[in-house]
């Protein structure tokens, strides 16, 4: 059962196939582990225990560290699955000790995993001794364990726990992996909804604010709502795939280091020389097109080194772009965009039903509305919208974020959409490859989508023909040479095409209401953040 | 038909539908394209138009630049689906213009998309005049062209196209989107197998060395052994996803930008301060793992900045990496990262036949072999074999990438294996977090993971207790200062965990047997280049 260096050992069949010596062994490590751990279990002496025989000996402990001596076969079961269907049966969990409270001789505990969590008891009597108990009431917060119990149907709903209707009754534990008794936070303070430490200010209940917790980003992801929103973040990267595949999309790498500074590139030491961050894949998405490769999505790393310091810039996000030849319009690509993200909107509201409700105790918000198909709005049009409701605008004009957030709001009361895309820009507020309008040289094909009226796309039919490219260039007085290798791309054929690119983190902070984009991102970078 | 500015014209619907005035205007823009495009079509001189009626008129010439005026709806076919069931019946398609070639009063011309190509044909007579026969003749190749016509089934096989049985009698040609008319190299060239070079050396047939095909890249990646490459690699990374989505992985993002330089990670200028970026995601996949996501994996870029100039490096590629949190042996994860990679190579050759078989014919190759599960080889038993046949290495000794190769070459032999893990490398040879054996520690709990005898993944157990790690990281001499927030990760309770980072590319250029991971990047980065 233990193993040379006692690294491992067995709790999981039994007294009864330990010998004395395995015994003694394991007592040993238990020891060396408490000494380790220091207050993973304070109080449990020497002396006291060798003052009363302990009738729970080999049935509690610490593993010490698993260095993978021995390969045991113990059938864990989730969380999640623990149900009353499950009633008087005997399983072994592993989890994090969440809380622990002894009261007389009862310990109750709770394990929690992921997105949820289940009570567990000990009673002193035949089978736990008060040694372990004490032991199991000293283990601290956060510390990993393996229980083993009866599963058993409970009377009253436990309100505290995801798995209300049954708990377990404890007849062993072991520590797998201690943590340090003083946490930098505590996970149901990360956990907290604001409103509700607001209303209780007298009260005892604390908010942690989000540097603590970013600083803190290991335990603070720990939360069911953190468990949440990265649950659904995989998920909108999974149907954005799912949904470009169907549509006859590859997906394809391109690089982040790049030769060419642009506005906002960051600068990297390479080698000899020095190179740059890509601040977007188009120009690489925009050669795959001029190489046949028809419809290409990419998801990766973006780089923004724009000191905006604001809730919803970030320096390093996920980037899921797209680009596409058309045939003839590109609106083929736009109205392909918008059914793409729908698609994503309601695959995500019918899968990760429980995920948004988790997320919604802590960041309470209206659901996402959208309409179908896309809600596609002419600039001119937008801009009537505005002026009807007092705002000055020129024909021009580029948005401005409270305007856009204004607008999104206009638009909510009138199409009952949360999502929409506001088409053909003024093309005086676009970048030069953008594509002008054939019928009005004012206005470009190009688009951005917004949701809640923050804007998460930004796309446009490109100039494919390198003449028209250069004259482009020419008239916004960008030095033609640092262009060139983007420009020759166009010189040897080239579809009409047109894409854009989402913000991932934009994405799942909008469609939950997050309100601050560093919640959707595993590890945020922002001007003043790049730990841990 | 055509608008206010002609970019768009109508070739569908023939010339019944077409004014006299739009004639005209037709005609006027056809000029216009002619003059800009140069040497797309030089011969077709306004002289000789004049001389005699064209019979044609309508039927060809060039759109001009497609800037979405008009939404045309043609059904336009993937030449891969120009097959013999639609002989007799009028497609429209649009594809590069591969070769065009006048012999008398006909012309033929090749139209290639992707992976496929069909070849078409154009007879002087009642519908198609000697001035459009020209015309198309001199169009350049590479241009992007629709082509309406006639499926008929061929007697004989045309060998020089993928679609065989079949050709398209054409009846209107027009210019999408027209290539300069010398190109950097050839289409033809660049795909060119290097034997059938070798062996004709007194002949006209040129090679494109792997430089030139790299400075243009966006024409090298025309070739259909480009395009079944990264059809392939797009497969690499779902059959990966899928995989491991069905053993209950969750995709995460990690950082790119991080605070702590580690050896060969490039500086980056961060605002008023400097950062750098990330070899790897692996403090951040254990990070999530510390988090209790419990499996994970995340594909984006890595960067390497080693001055390594050799077939097999880049300086920065896509990592497919993979952690895991285990319950008592890390063989829970060797073990599935063994299964995770043979599902990928098994769908691979189910679902890549076609793809394989285009990159085998201009890098032919043994067919990729491997024994399922996957064979695991004890590092010892691997030095047995190296020594019986001949090589002197001591048990502690690292492997040289040609022993390795060696290496790889005996277990071929031996086991009929292409693919294998070698596991428990000694401790002195892997990095401070590495778990040591349990049972000797002059072994760790390491592996790396070989396709044709070379690398393409390292692993191990990772040192999950802040004080082992501190302790061994002492011993490696390491800055304690430098690594706190990654030990500081381990001090709140983490369970057991191991993984491992593959690289993409060299997996595709390993399974394909390319020669060269540039090959299987689509824009690659070594310390030499980082354009285009």
């Amino acid at each position: 059962m233990t193993t040379e260096d006692g690294v491992s050992m067995d709790g999981a069949e039994g007294e009864k196939k330990l010998s004395k010596k395995e015994i003694n062994k394991l007592a040993k490590q238990q020891k060396k582990m408490e000494k380790k751990a220091e207050h993973a279990a304070p109080d449990v002496g020497e002396n006291e225990r060798e003052m009363e025989e302990d009738v729970s000996e080999g049935r509690y402990g610490a593993y010490g560290i698993i260095q993978s001596a021995e390969r045991k076969k113990l059938d864990f079961i989730d969380v999640k699955d623990v149900l009353v269907n499950l009633e008087g049966q005997e399983i072994w969990i592993r989890g994090r000790l969440h809380t622990s409270r002894i009261k007389g001789k009862t310990c109750f505990i709770i394990i929690r995993q992921q997105m949820h969590s289940i009570q567990g008891m000990l009673f002193v009597g035949k089978e736990i001794s008060k040694q372990m108990l004490k032991f199991v009431g000293n283990i601290s917060k956060e510390s990993i364990v393996d229980v083993r119990g009866t599963v058993r149907k409970v009377e009253q709903e436990i309100i505290s726990c995801t798995q209300r209707e049954v708990e377990i009754h404890v007849t062993q534990l072991f520590v797998v992996s201690a943590a340090e008794p003083r946490l930098p936070l505590q996970i149901e303070d990360a956990a907290r909804i604001k409103e509700e430490s607001k209303s209780a200010e007298d009260s005892s209940l604390s908010i942690v604010n989000l540097d603590t917790r970013l600083d803190n980003r290991v335990l603070d992801l720990r939360t069911q709502t953190s468990h949440a929103i990265f649950s659904i973040q995989a998920g909108v990267c999974e149907l954005f795939r799912n949904t470009l595949k169907k549509r006859g999309f590859m997906e394809i790498h391109t690089p982040k280091i790049i030769s060419a500074a642009s506005e906002g590139g960051a600068n990297v030491s390479y080698f000899k020389g020095s190179a740059y961050l890509a601040q977007s894949p188009q120009l690489y998405k925009q050669m795959a097109i001029a190489a046949d490769f028809d419809k290409v999505f990419t998801i990766g790393a973006v780089f923004r080194a724009e000191d905006s310091n604001t809730h919803r810039h970030l320096t390093e996000f996920v980037g899921l772009d797209i680009e596409m030849a058309f045939k003839f319009h590109y609106h083929e690509v736009l109205e392909t965009i918008g059914a793409v993200l729908i698609d994503i909107f309601k695959d995500l509201q019918a899968k990760f039903k429980h995920e948004i409700e988790t997320v919604g105790k802590q960041y309470p918000c209206e659901p996402f509305e959208f309409i179908e198909p896309a809600l596609i709005l002419k600039y001119p049009d937008a801009v009537k919208l505005l002026r009807e409701n007092g705002v000055e605008i020129g024909d021009e004009d580029d948005l401005s974020t409270p305007v856009e957030k204004f607008l999104g709001r206009l638009v909510k009361e009138k199409y009952q959409t949360d999502f929409y895309i506001l088409d053909r820009y003024p093309l005086a507020v676009r970048p030069f490859y953008t594509m002008p309008d054939a019928n009005d040289p004012k206005y470009s094909n190009s688009y951005d989508m917004f949701m809640r009226g923050e804007e998460i796309l930004s796309g446009a039919q490109r100039i494919h023909d390198a003449s028209l490219l250069t004259e482009r260039a020419k008239h916004h007085q960008i030095d033609l040479e640092k262009i060139r290798a983007y420009i020759d791309s166009f010189k040897y054929g080239c579809p009409p095409h047109a894409g854009g690119g989402i913000g991932l983190e934009r994405v799942t902070m909008l469609f939950l209401g997050l309100g601050n984009v560093r919640l959707a991102s595993l590890f945020p970078r922002d001007p003043k953040r790049i730990t841990p």
